[in-house]
Formats: structure tokens, sequence, C-alpha cells
């Protein structure tokens, strides 16, 4: 039998499903995070639903904008990836 | 008086930094490296001078051939950014 896959979603997947809910954990919409963050908001929206993979300027940006550090970020990104 | 930048070197230039850092420590050249990341080495050589600012997977993977957890390399990050 084959062994369960240990990521059920991808890395993008999980690290926009992270960025969401810290962003709602925050009571943020897209556009008052795009702005804090200095982003386009069509951006962001695409992290969130991991369908474009932020470069690294950017994804410190948004981690700024949610008041985590990066790391902490990657340690929620960690968690939805398992 | 002008306060002292709090990050004296820009951000892709700390995790650069950081990342050649690691990989030293590791004792592994820059090839080695890409082969366990499963990159092109000029991609990776050019993270690590701090010319390209990697998206988030094959950042992950650097981490991962680099035996951190994407956490841990960010806390080596913002440990350089100081």
């Amino acid at each position: 039998m084959p062994k369960a896959p240990v990521s059920p979603q991808s890395d993008l997947a999980a690290l926009g499903a992270a960025l969401r809910r810290l962003r709602l954990e925050r009571d943020l919409s897209q556009e008052r995070l795009s702005l804090e963050a200095g982003l386009h908001r069509n951006y962001v929206g695409r992290v969130e639903r991991g369908e474009l993979s932020p470069t690294f300027e950017p994804l410190v940006a948004i981690a700024d904008a949610l008041k985590v550090g990066p790391d902490e970020l990657m340690q929620l990104y960690l968690r939805e990836r398992r």
C-alpha cells in the first residue's frame, strides 16, 4: 500500500493558506494588507490562492504587514503543509 | 542627527549571506548544493550573491538541501540583516 502523502497540499497552497489565516486573524482585507505591504492587491490575492510564487522581498513585506517575522510565517506555513 | 540604519544591507544581500554561511558550515560547494536542491548552479550562485530574489519553492528547496527548516533559515536571515 502506498504511504500517505506527507504534503497534502502544494508548498504554494500551504503558504497561501497560512497567509490567508493570518490576514483573517488580523481582520484585514486583502486591499488593506496590500496597502500596508506596498504591493498590488492582485499580487497578494494570487499569492493567497497559491497561484503565484512570491519572490523574497514581497514575502518579507507581507509578513511585516501581518506583524509577524518571516521565521514565524514559515512556522505557520509548515503547519499548513502537514 | 539621523538614526543609524536598521538594515545595513539589503534583504537580498542578507538572505544570500545567510545561505552562504550555512553552505560553508555544511562544507558544500555551490555545485553540490544545487544538485541537492534540484536547481541550476547559476541560480544558487546569484541568490547567494544577493543578485536574484528566489521565489518560494526554490527557497524551500535550498533550505531543505541545507538541512534547515525555512523558519530556521529566516532566523539566520534576520541575524544577517541586523
